[in-house]
């Protein structure tokens, strides 16, 4: 048991400690402190141990209903909806795929440490515009919503810099504010919003871009996020910058292509990509935050002991079996 | 004036009461409380208004003696170095390039989310491996070090989940702990540092690696960083993924050759890239902070009253005349 307090890890429990102190996050004194009248803790495991050793209760499968398949050059890119925080813009999302509006549009902006956007290069020139038929081409904002004891939130214990709670929403990285009674998903890496212009109701999903780097936080609750990139993250954050201001691609040669876009339960099922998402409510996620609080892993000399929001992977797996959950 | 406390904007504000509470942080009572009583403040300004106003004085030119030119295919990246923070891996670094350790290496391994990493493709091959002459091939770790007065380091105002207080000194990213006397760079994007094996001091600068996306927190005081991209982490962060373990390149052929590294003194005077990085002990540096925090583009609806260390950016230009420093 190499994972003893040590003066720095302590840091975080002090933090944790004040806010307990006042009622706001109150997680309760976190189980190191009095360690010592205690029998000795099992030894640590690693993530990858962890995982391993996961149930099939531990894990959902990813709803083919409930996701897209974003086909480019390089693959596929898979991403999950959130339709418990933003209802209309997932289905929006889903009814411009289902009119194939996204087919043959392109990336059209890769911004260094922020942002990867595709959209409609021609949606500035109405004539050459792509048309929309059945769905919206904006809605009004879902920026945040009610807190909601149906919808599930796995609070993390060491607080966050934005945001007076932060947990996992159903593998979503999100975060809560008790007195004003709102919920939110977070700007984490692979995150996925519908982009705007000034006004809140200017978008509403034909412009989608994800998170390719440290998380912009401060675009919380300032754009609808309604998905999270669960694999093929590096097919968008591994595209050249745009050098144009906020990363534009400048020449049409420049564009990435989107082949498609398709809800997963369209596509074939011979042709889909089944997944599983580890879920975040369950004591296997919660011994995995604890593992990335303080690493067991030899290399690490130094154990953090506290981890932030968007430090903390979901894991993911190809489904099992078709009788797994 | 929309810039109004709001309740989410207060958030930020209990916590750091609560820390000067206890004398953690002590920044003081933020100016927005109380401000019914005090003048119209001036209209804020954005970011790309408080650069444009910065003064001669605001800025410091990139010492060509304290930064490397990293020669890729794609272009340059200039890296400044942290001998404040790790004197011997500073030096050891140039000392490599000096000798031409680097010359015609490569990059080795880019995990998406995670870092970049370049060293010797024949390493683990001693009869093919790079031979360093008057250099080290390790040394002892530069983990943190102890506090000095004459170290600057400009706190920032919304605390931090890994470290008791956060801010900038001359640029760089850090993290200090008044308990333990000690003070540490943080690992934000584009953050440079000394790889290593399991022990403490089994780098020394010969793999070398650049933080591409959230920032690995965790990695702070388990390796030595020595510097900053401070111009071209386009180059770094823009490259595919090693397919491999940990990111690594699986083919020989997918390798990034490095031309070169060189100490920018080295490089002739026309050769160079004559930059000029903004103070971060200026007041022009803190009023920047607070516009981060704040942000006053019309664009945000929502203003989140605080600002994340590895949110905050710190600006560069060219060289605007020779006489400016």
């Amino acid at each position: 048991m190499k994972i003893a307090l040590n003066s720095k890890q302590a840091r975080c429990h002090v933090w944790k400690m004040v806010v307990c102190g006042l009622g706001i996050v109150c997680m309760g004194v976190p189980a190191a402190f009095g360690r010592a009248a205690e029998p000795p803790a099992p030894k640590p495991m690693t993530m990858a141990e962890i995982v391993a050793a996961a149930k099939p209760d531990d894990w959902r499968a990813l709803d083919p209903e409930n996701a897209l398949y974003m086909e480019l050059a390089g693959g596929r890119v898979v991403i999950e909806l959130a339709p418990a925080f933003a209802p209309r813009h997932a289905a929006n999302v889903k009814a411009l795929a289902r009119e194939h509006y996204f087919d043959g549009l392109a990336i059209l902006r890769v911004q260094d440490n922020y942002v990867t956007q595709w959209g409609d290069p021609g949606a500035d020139n109405p004539p050459s515009a792509r048309k929309i038929h059945k769905a919206q081409a904006t809605l009004p904002a879902e920026f945040d919503r009610a807190i909601d004891a149906k919808i599930p939130f796995a609070l993390l214990p060491d607080g966050d810099v934005y945001a007076g709670e932060v947990g996992f929403s159903d593998g979503f990285p999100a975060a809560r504010d008790k007195r004003s009674g709102r919920m939110w998903l977070t700007h984490c890496y692979g995150m996925v919003g519908a982009g705007r212009g000034n006004a809140s109701d200017s978008g509403g999903g034909t412009d989608i871009y994800v998170v390719i780097g440290q998380a912009p936080r401060h675009l919380d609750r300032n754009c609808t996020l309604f998905g999270r990139v669960v694999q093929g993250m590096e097919l968008l954050s591994s595209l050249p910058r745009g050098s144009g201001p906020m990363g534009f691609y400048e020449k049409p040669e420049q564009l990435v292509p989107i082949q498609s876009i398709r809800v997963a339960a369209d596509v074939p099922p011979a042709e889909r990509t089944d997944l599983e998402i580890m879920r975040t409510d369950s004591d296997t996620f919660r011994r995995l935050v604890e593992s990335r609080r303080n690493r067991p892993d030899e290399w690490f000399l130094f154990k953090a002991g506290c981890v932030e929001l968007c430090n903390v992977p979901v894991p993911l797996r190809k489904k099992s079996a078709p009788a797994s959950q």
